[in-house]
């Protein structure tokens, strides 16, 4: 079928990694791309990285557009200018690309209405800004939409078709289980290995708790190991922020099973109970494939 | 200087990925290596791979050698057989490659006296077995010994020139020390990542707690962060466990104080304490490279 959206210029507000990112992958498929961004500065080099067809600090540049890409900061999303709304062309299909949905569906579907998709083009978060975008970051990748009921099914084929035409794997749900689900493969991971990262800050302090290693054997002996556990937890801080101030409760509930599950391996190894300890890693083992196989 | 081994085979006990990587490095330098294995068809394939100049299930062919590297799992340094300890060389400068230094030391200083060099090249763990064993492998990496001051100078000179000349990054310490850190950067991931693990799969199971997302949403949402926090956490159960057994004390310690990040963690999202959490994630952020600048 030819894209819905395709005959027409896409619009993107926001040249972070994913705005930035699509900008070129959309490009690179003779797409018109017409972005928006806050500041003069970034709209410069946004240019000069060809991210978009063309770049404005006006929301006139959004006008004519046919889909437009809401590739902001959950904050943004969430609190978004009167400027902006009203900026956005009346009849466009729109979209967003925050990591939670419930309440960015809340928020959008009140503003626009049905022709608003909630979206989620899950891609690698360690870069931000506007030299962060890169092409191809979609591809094979999950982008997860969050339509309700009251979702006009045009839009919704709409973003599907640009998703997958940037090579994602398209997949929909409801807004609440996603956020309950990223809670916990996404955001309960960046407090786990946050915590490990002060555990190790503080037992291997200079003036620490005795009996303490030094700083500097721990610092050595650090690997791969501790590196990949520690990834999201030493990422982009106002990101890991953004996650849990707008997905705190299915945040919360996912703590509260983990920290069971630390307590269940502590008493293990406090009481000596290495059967039943060797059965918990051996079944995390089997886990382990059986959740990233779709990944 | 001459390295004090390379006159003489090196002996190697054992031959799974520790044992058969060093094999092909020091069988690549020149050296004649003889292996002793527990079974004729491990002999068989590692004889297949060239892992060693000669391998054998008889203790015997150990006889000649300056230097034996114990590179056997840690239960089986922890018990080692009379038949393997009677086989040894009596002048041979011994040294082991488990990952918990203490338990080891105390039991083959009174084996094998000042010539024991207790011993821990910090190489990659997933793979186990005859045919784990790699060329490179220690490349850059660190290798710890734990001398005492009953350990011979002259065995401990031997066994760095033996690390050195595979490219490892030598380094000494107290194995009171090592233990201490490997709980906090090697040993306690182990436990964190299982219990992410255990945490997805029972708020995702089929029939879990309600409200639940769909288990299928989850398996197919997780992704590179799910799997860099888990991945030493669904690794090798036999190893995981046999470090929680022989480093309980120190493992015990940095589970007390990653419960403590934890709470404060849970505790900063469930009040809201958003300032706070934003200076957490901030000097996770700042501390990472820091931990892994030696790495």
């Amino acid at each position: 079928m030819v894209a819905l959206w395709s005959s027409r210029p896409v619009g993107i507000v926001g040249l972070g990694l994913i705005g930035g990112s699509l900008g070129l992958d959309l490009q690179a498929l003779g797409v018109e791309v017409r972005a928006l961004v806050h500041r003069e500065a970034t709209a410069k080099r946004a240019r000069q990285r060809g991210l978009a067809t063309s770049v404005a600090t006006e929301p006139e540049v959004l006008r004519d557009c046919g889909l437009v890409v809401l590739a902001l900061p959950l904050d943004r999303l969430l609190a978004p200018g009167p400027g902006l709304v009203q900026a956005l062309p009346p009849q466009a299909v729109l979209t967003d690309v925050g990591s939670v949905k419930e309440p960015v569906a809340r928020c959008w579907q009140a503003l626009a209405g049905a022709r608003f998709v909630p979206g989620h083009p899950m891609a690698g978060t360690a870069q931000a800004g506007v030299e962060a975008g890169v092409p191809g970051l979609f591809r094979d990748r999950p982008w997860v939409a969050t339509p309700s009921p009251q979702t006009d099914p045009a839009a919704l084929e709409a973003v599907r078709s640009l998703a997958e035409s940037v090579g994602a794997r398209w997949l929909t749900c409801g807004a609440e289980d996603h956020d309950r689900a990223v809670a916990l493969i996404s955001h309960l991971p960046v407090l786990v290995g946050a915590a490990l990262l002060q555990t190790a800050a503080a037992l291997a302090a200079p003036g620490g708790p005795s009996p303490s290693p030094p700083p500097a054997l721990v610092r050595a002996l650090a690997s791969s190991g501790f590196a990949d556990t520690t990834r999201v937890g030493g990422g982009n801080p106002e990101l890991g922020l953004l996650m849990a101030r707008c997905n705190r409760e299915a945040l919360l509930a996912a703590l509260d099973r983990y920290r069971q599950e630390m307590e269940h391996l502590d008493q293990l190894v406090r009481s000596e109970d290495w059967d039943s300890l060797a059965a918990v890693l051996q079944s995390s083992q089997v886990l382990r494939p059986e959740f990233l196989q779709g990944g």
